[in-house]
């Protein structure tokens, strides 16, 4: 019997309503014949909830406390839906992830996960049960508990269903897949039916933010065929349907053989650029500069520095807005008087803009298009940095919506 | 360094303020030289709203399942507890049941403890750590979460305290101690400065619910010195003053050579009786009135058959108030045809008073007292129980209260 791993966030978790709600839905997966694993989040504010009590109590929490606290929110929605489907007549068993065991390594709230020993589950599943394991946590060697951090829950479904070489991971969630671009910005945008892994990666970490990142990797590195679809659809529509709905993240190179250059428009709202001018041009420069700034714990997404002019050159980084006057600090603090460099010229309304697409390797003229593209609305470009499937752009916030438009347009992407 | 277990209740632990309080309290004993375990409660009200959730979901929720969700309960608190701890500037580390482990059998929502591995324990006061072990759980051998049912806290308090020889076991709680009866009923009431351990499971189980039976079953199983007191002085109070303060659970025989011969009146208000007229007085009959009571899960407490007058008796029981509709229907459909008995008489408005005290073994005219001066009141005893160290009666509920008051008096409860 084939195998698949359903996991659920806290929005479809975030009443006992909903959790019966869960329970048909994977009752009707479990009659068709599947053996099912299901890996739910929290109940939605159950863990803010939690770590609003932790910082009560403490303001910089103890992290193997506050993950011995946060595991709770997962453990009370397994044995919950166990139940639910109990009350429908299933064989159903929850499992926290120590129990499995999922054995991560010891960094706690941002623990990784090393091996699932799946003896256990899978004797449940050969015996007729519903397994249904907590997400977001595990156990190191010693027993503590872990847990990997926000989104964590999309992990471990991955990771469950590798591990067990699952034939899908359903990831329901609150929107019913990826697309071309956000359609609040963009009222054509279309969904995807299948993406590509990579493609996936840079959509999400450019802030399409349907599927946790880690989760993605782990879907990369296992080849794990991992479907994002809606957990918001009547839980009895016919399985036929609900498992071709969703968006398909694939292995399979040619599935793109038939499809558009490019993907999707992927876009960021809340970033801030700070530049540091007239940076001597010599080795290390770079590291003195982000190595104080990841020191302070802050994400750097874009890094541009030019050509040198006599010697000199400009350093420009971007960081999340939430985080612009404490880099803003950290360099004025360390940086200037580190490395000896002029003014630092700083903005914190700007935004990103990423056209994606694996079919760009392929292609030329995707950049060009882009920049005319934007020109010819008179959108200055701030920045520019690229890898092998994107192209981003940073320019003024206040254009960020025309921009995505305009792109989604000029790519063709509203056409199936 | 002598070792200290300390045991807070959900009160103690009902928010963060009090959560600090109970690391204040808990850091002034290791500051003065101790060791500390301490086993804390869920915060109040958790258990009963994680238990309410699963309710929603499932009228009569699986017992493992349920257990799986109770338990988070203390988790949480164990979790802060250690930040709280920390934020004192103290070396704090929490364990689940399991992570110690605390092995228990399989009865899930009431199990038993088996063993307690005090290795790891061990390690972390010795290097001079403070330990937070979740009250009310343990795991089965199979690694299953098992709670040990309601006030299992204290049980998981005194278990720990015996498995290590601490020193004595705090069981900080809401009274300040045990009293010679209840304060509300008679003013003078005095609080014990020792019980021994068998008046203690008396006035326990009699109804002075300070302390839960089962854990006084095992301080006396281990012999384990236990003190009652309370958590709502300030924290700070000098700790010679609180380590002498509340009552304390005596192994001494000779404690009570130069006290009085009654320790205290207990009482129980909601009772209800049944009683079997005309029962044939064959053997086994007991068993077929009591054998469909016990299958319907209702405790009987008293049990009352005389001597037959032809052939047959009226045979009598007592059950909780809230079970004595439950009672009478099991009666009315099973035991009347079984046993071919005459009528059912039965009275849900009587109430249990109770006289206790080790010094009555070696007293004699203390039932006589007892009965002479409910008598002088007026007040009809409809049923007599006695033990080594108790003598219990059924009264009519309106007379509990005097019936308290004026047996307080009578053996001179209210003098040192």
């Amino acid at each position: 019997m084939a195998l698949i791993v359903h996991k659920y966030g806290g929005t479809s978790m975030g009443s006992t309503e909903r959790i019966k709600n869960v329970a048909r839905r994977v009752a009707k997966w479990h009659d068709a014949g599947y053996q099912i694993v299901v890996v739910p989040s929290a109940m939605s504010g159950e863990t803010n909830r939690l770590i609003g009590l932790a910082k009560e109590v403490m303001a910089q929490p103890d992290p193997r406390e506050l993950d011995m606290l946060a595991s709770t929110g997962e453990q009370v929605s397994v044995a919950l839906l166990a139940m639910a489907l109990q009350s429908l007549g299933k064989d159903a068993v929850s499992y926290a992830g120590w129990q499995v065991p999922i054995k991560t390594d010891s960094a706690y709230t941002k623990a990784r996960i090393q091996s699932i020993d799946d003896a256990k589950v899978r004797a449940d599943l050969d015996a007729g049960r519903i397994v249904i394991i907590t997400g977001f946590q595990g156990a190191d060697e010693a027993g503590n508990v872990t847990t990997l951090g926000r989104g964590g829950s999309d992990t471990s479904a991955v990771a469950v269903a590798a591990a067990m070489k699952a034939q899908e991971c359903l990831i329901y969630t609150d929107v019913d897949g990826v697309y071309t671009t956000d359609p609040r910005v963009v009222s054509e945008a279309r969904r995807l039916r299948t993406v590509t892994f990579e493609e996936m990666l840079e959509m999400a970490s450019l802030g399409s933010k349907v599927l946790q990142i880690r989760s993605v990797e782990f879907a990369g590195n296992y080849r794990m065929p991992t479907r994002v679809l809606s957990s918001l659809t009547d839980p009895m529509i016919p399985l036929e349907e609900e498992a071709n709905s969703g968006t398909l993240i694939s292995f399979e190179e040619d599935t793109h053989m038939e499809q558009a250059t490019i993907t999707g428009i992927a876009f960021s709202r809340d970033e801030a650029k700070i530049t540091v001018m007239q940076v001597p041009d010599r080795p290390g420069i770079a590291f003195q500069i982000l190595g104080p700034i990841a020191e302070a714990n802050i994400d750097v997404d874009m890094i541009v520095q030019n050509q040198s002019v006599d010697g000199k050159t400009d350093f420009t980084f971007t960081v999340p807005r939430n985080d612009y006057q404490r880099a803003l600090d950290v360099v004025n603090s360390n940086v200037k008087s580190l490395i000896g460099s002029g003014n630092i010229v700083s903005d914190s309304r700007v935004s990103k803009v990423s056209v994606v697409g694996v079919g760009m390797r392929s292609h030329v003229g995707i950049a060009s298009q882009m920049f005319r593209t934007l020109s010819e609305e008179g959108i200055n470009i701030q920045l520019i940095s690229t890898s092998e499937i994107k192209i981003s752009v940073l320019i003024d916030e206040k254009y960020m919506e025309l921009a995505v438009r305009v792109l989604h347009k000029a790519f063709g992407l509203e056409k199936a």
